[in-house]
């Protein structure tokens, strides 16, 4: 069971998204540098984000990513859907109606115990993760943060970010 | 985000294991028949549940897979480390460190709360499994079964189970 680290580089990524300034955007390249990740990688979560409607990119030289909606909507769930795929983790193939002594349909009014159980474990797992918001995930970033390195960043963010024009 | 379908079938055959009366194994062939899987592959997951302590395999004509402690101690999260390793889905590369505004140890005094959230949702994924014995699934798929199923199963066992000298 493994969830891909693509999954850490979207959710950092929109982390740092949260912090641009309204109308401010991201190039790809600014941000996998900031990430310290390689830019090809980071692009094809960045593509899966902006599928699920958490970012949005723009072509061109005044391009890049934004967050599509409110920081406060998007959760760390979102995120692992939108990267990972959000198909059940545990594929039920319903092997107690196999084999010899395979249970009939009437013995079988709803999934078995063991399906039951990874269906459980799963919802529990999304509802953790949908709980945590991006904008809570920047807050506990800022609050260990020194004042230097919020100034770093706010610098490197006005350096880096593009704007419409 | 997957888990592999050898743990559902290394929980079926634990299911079936725990039917078996004392003494009695089951070659590795007949359970593969009784749970329609193939063969080969059962064994590759029958040798993690024995690696992990779960079924004991003993060889030769008498031979065959036994749960190796009682079906109460085998829950389904020790069959799902048993299969797919115990190693947290989500690994922290510490993305946080990297870049030109990386945070430094002082500003890292703990996990990040993106590491946190998904330690806090496995943790919780793991319970849930680990409180699911064996036994439970096994009086799940008797409670729902027709007598005559039982009874084939029953049969079945008797026919296919090797047994001690």
């Amino acid at each position: 069971m493994k969830i891909g680290k693509g999954v850490e580089w979207a959710a950092h990524a929109c982390a740092i998204l949260a912090l641009l300034p309204p109308g401010a955007a991201l190039p790809r390249d600014a941000l996998a540098a900031f990430l310290g990740v390689p830019a090809p990688y980071l692009a094809k979560q960045m593509q899966a984000l902006s599928r699920a409607g958490i970012v949005s990119a723009q072509p061109g030289v005044a391009g890049g990513y934004r967050l599509f909606r409110p920081s406060e909507d998007i959760s760390l769930w979102d995120i692992t859907a939108a990267v990972e795929g959000d198909a059940p983790s545990f594929r039920c193939t319903e092997v107690r109606r196999n084999g010899p002594c395979g249970a009939s349909s009437a013995e079988c009014p709803g999934p078995c115990d063991i399906a039951a159980a990874f269906r459980r474990a799963e919802a529990g797992f999304r509802e953790t993760l949908a709980a945590v918001p991006i904008t809570d995930v920047v807050a506990g970033a800022t609050r260990v943060a020194t004042d230097a390195r919020k100034q770093r960043i706010k610098d490197w963010l006005h350096e880096n970010a593009t704007r419409r024009a």
